[in-house]
């Protein structure tokens, strides 16, 4: 069973979760085949190591994790391989792999400046 | 003069900034007419201060910033408004708004949505 996970920093405000429940949203409605499940760097729960687990206790074995972050800054860089390699341990046999982060994405950026453009 | 700034976190890795810059190449590519800048609250140049003083000194009299972030929590609900009334005060006879983050735009989220899809 394929998963993935939507990793975003986390924040101490508690609505500035609320996109990446959006987020979660807009997948179930689309590819309710795929669980999805949130996970974060810090300030907020559950963590990477957490939202792995809990997938793969529901039969997840091949799990993608979607960076949701704009740049790829130490965070990514050096941080999430870490915490990658950690859950992978973990669980040596599962898939575990990850995408670069979204910023570097054309259509997202091209969703941004339509975005900006739509406010002029 | 319309004016456009993308307004970030900032991060200390350089490399963090990318995105941002493909952000103003896209937008410079496709609306030549209407002048972008970068803009971040912190650990990067220029600040919204500097972004708002040199697209005004360009003759800009209507000035739009984008907050790219995804979520609003802290930064763009107590840090961003007061940065934003300190350059209008400055500013006075600037036509100065905001959008909401990037982050709220369904088309956005739709964006990211697909990505992790097409990863799988």
């Amino acid at each position: 069973m394929k998963a993935l996970i939507l990793f975003g920093h986390g924040a101490r405000d508690s609505r500035w979760r609320e996109p990446f429940e959006r987020l979660a949203l807009i997948w179930r409605a689309r590819h309710p085949q795929v669980r999805v499940e949130l996970a974060f760097l810090e300030l907020m729960q559950p963590s990477l190591a957490e939202a792995v687990t809990s997938l793969v206790g529901s039969g997840a074995r091949n799990i993608v994790v979607v960076p949701v972050f704009f740049g790829q800054g130490g965070h990514l860089r050096n941080d999430f391989p870490v915490l990658l390699s950690a859950c992978q341990e973990k669980f040596p046999d599962v898939v575990l792999s990850a995408t670069p982060a979204v910023g570097e994405d054309e259509a997202v950026l091209q969703a941004i400046v339509d975005f900006g453009a739509r406010a002029l």
